[in-house]
């Protein structure tokens, strides 16, 4: 292990950590407009934090939307690999905000933890990446390979104007890999990373049958209920089995490596507590499989909403005159989105009968994202990681998704996750939180990553 | 014809019509608590109209609800029969009001319908009774028969506390038979009358899967989903020929006599403009049914309303943590309301898993009510209605469920529909509208009922 960073980080202690505090004290909620000057300030922040680190040509990225932000170092040579870290400064909203034990935007310290909205997602482990390059630029002045760094302003709202930034920038942003600070590990004792996130698409399905409603006694009984309708196709959306019956639907599933077998066989899991964590009775899901390959691992189909007919209280005898169903697939490596699109539009197709009206709006599509557990910087990471937890390191898989796929794909480069948070760290939720142990390795992990990297070189 | 009434009928058309418009003025929307002044004013205007008719013992009746209207007159002599008018004053709610043409409480007169509120439904359909039994007092000095009328002030949100009015004064209102005035005929050219209508049983079925919505990123694929749940119990109630599966459900129903069959192939059924007056663009409904069988002769089943997770614009992923399903069945004669909860709720209960919370809710109970057709009293209404419309009349059936099954119940008397509204009369929608030729010939039919039911004398 890197001691001189260790020790470096041990004596700017107090100085990082109130770095981070400054930063989270700004409520940059991109889902509220009226936040824009805030979201504003935190890439302001995050910039002058680049520069003060060590790094150069330190920029606010505008987008479409919010802004990003840009900085790097390539000084290592032109032999050096080069790799560009991602992570954000946007964070999620904060209500309902009469749960939150501490405001979100006044950060608190309570037993080691950090308490505060975007602690851990994701201006804490944005943070212990530029820490990790201020301290190496300090104690050894220069990195041993060529850095990036790229923080976006609206992952929390979707990543909407991402891709084209990637696009805009391509030339800037090339490397020979990406380093993404935005994910967890597996619970204290279990360091892993992250090799692959699900992709996602998502349908609204809207049916009409009639004008309006129509009196149930009168009408009912010989005119289509869309009620029925909606809820038939529902229901077909899987079989007995669980299993999602889309034509096709499993046809490009890659097959787990032996390595994620033995990862996913060797990962703790205490169905009870996961049970109480989610708030469920009892578990569901694709027959044959794990409730841990069934989260991450393997393709969902979820109705995430469907609605007919009378809402309120008791009963109102009518027939209704719309339906609606919201559907999401979560795609695995190597579904493509395309191609599941157009077996669910010509599966459902087959279901609307003549003379029902239905529109079908796409909700937007990510393909899925999977790291090679094989590749040499996947080698490099576990390394650096195993180091500093003194563990070997295990493979996951998140289900959901997000920018890392358009990274991959516009970057044409592998995407590693070095991500510290724990599950339970209220992502999204009140009371967020950041284990600063967490935070203190995640530090450190990155100072070791950068050489292990710098040993295994351009790879491709 | 009794040409007495006639000629007393034309020359009170302007009186007449003149109480229908003031009764017409007081909005008496028993859905309304701040209305309850103007339906206990309607009430007491109705009994004001019995009394003047020559009726006696004219009194409003309480119930723990709104009030209703009770009058006799039984000097027709302890061998003739005794017949009770039922009908209600109470009107449905007028929203949305925007789409009315002229306002709703301020009765207008075009081309021969009279529009407003409770025009036909029902203050229009009683008081055609009443002004029968004023002229027949007046022209004839007295009744063919005993008579008693009641006329309901809570008919429009379920008749809650009719069945204990009836039991409450089950001996005052003691009859051989009751006449119904507030249903429909066929049409124009198509005299006819309802001899039965559908009974009801309604739930709420709400389910839980989970302490609150869930990530469908994270824990979608393992954790149930309660928008499936209540979507595959939807789709499980019909079977592919859109038959109910609960089972025994059609094993009470009885079958059509011949007079029934013979009405139900003579009644002219335009399907295109049905459909255009449904607003719908097809037709559904149980395989081997004509849509006049499955509108009134059959029983259904239908989903009134469906609702899970995420209902606004756009998707949330989401495993939403609850879902409720709304289901009513229409019954006819002879299913028992109480046969089929017990069917409906072991069979729903076959399809909650373990570790789902599930709440089954009754929403209210009417059994269906069928007049036999070869009933004596019915020949007399027939042969009353006939004689007026100049027509054979057919016999149908309403797909609707009212009190009339209590008043068969717990007076133990048939029941007699002398309805004259038409289907198109806007019942519960804006611009109701009352036909007044219909009204008159109401009038008249009323009249010749009195007289061939005295001739039949009483039945068993």
């Amino acid at each position: 292990m890197d001691l001189r960073l260790a020790a470096w980080a041990e004596g700017e202690r107090e100085a990082i950590t109130d770095r981070l505090v400054e930063w989270l004290r700004i409520p940059s909620i991109s889902a509220h407009p009226d936040r824009a000057a805030d979201v504003r300030a935190s890439a302001e922040l995050c910039a002058r934090m680049l520069t003060d680190a060590g790094l150069e040509h330190a920029e606010v990225l505008e987008t479409a939307g919010a802004p990003a932000v840009y900085a790097d170092w390539l000084h290592a040579g032109p032999d050096a690999p080069t790799f560009l870290i991602y992570g954000h400064h946007d964070v999620q909203p904060v209500d309902p905000l009469e749960l939150w034990e501490t405001p979100p935007f006044e950060p608190t310290f309570v037993d080691g933890e950090l308490r505060g909205r975007g602690s851990v997602d994701d201006k804490g482990q944005t943070l212990y990446e530029i820490e990790a390059l201020r301290g190496l630029l300090r104690v050894e002045g220069a990195l041993p390979v060529n850095v990036k760094v790229l923080v976006e302003g609206e992952e929390e709202v979707g990543s909407p104007h991402f891709e084209a930034l990637l696009e805009q920038h391509a030339d800037r942003l090339a490397c020979d890999g990406v380093v993404v600070s935005d994910t967890t590990m597996w619970g204290p004792d279990v360091p892993s990373t992250c090799v692959g996130m699900r992709g996602l698409v998502a349908y609204d399905v809207s049916v009409r049958t009639a004008k309006g409603d129509l009196h149930s006694g009168v009408f009912g009984g010989a005119v289509p209920n869309p009620a029925h309708l909606v809820a038939s196709i529902a229901a077909a959306l899987h079989d007995a089995e669980n299993r999602v019956t889309i034509p096709g639907f499993y046809d490009r599933v890659r097959p787990l490596t032996e390595a994620e077998e033995r990862s996913l066989a060797e990962l703790p899991f205490d169905e009870g507590a996961w049970k109480a964590m989610a708030g469920v009775q009892r578990l569901d899901g694709e027959a044959g499989w794990s409730t841990l390959a069934r989260l991450g691992y393997r393709p969902t189909c979820e109705v995430v909403g469907i609605g007919s007919g009378y809402q309120g209280d008791g009963i109102k005898t009518i027939v209704p005159a719309t339906g609606n169903l919201k559907v999401t697939f979560r795609l695995v490596a190597d579904q493509d989105p395309a191609e599941v699109d157009a077996a669910f539009r010509s599966w459902l197709a087959e279901r609307i009968p003549d003379g029902v009206e239905c529109t079908v709006t796409p909700e937007g599509g990510v393909a899925p994202c999977l790291t090679p557990v094989d590749h040499p910087y996947v080698g490099a990471l576990t390394t650096a990681i195993g180091r500093v937890w003194g563990r070997d390191v295990l493979f996951t898989r998140e289900g959901g998704s997000g920018p890392e796929e358009a990274l991959a794909r516009v970057l044409d480069a592998p995407v590693l996750f070095l991500g510290v948070g724990y599950p339970d760290d209220r992502f999204h939720a009140p009371n967020e939180r950041l284990v600063m142990d967490q935070f203190w390795k995640g530090l450190l992990a990155a100072g070791e990553l950068w050489h292990e990297l710098a040993k295994v070189g351009r790879v491709g």
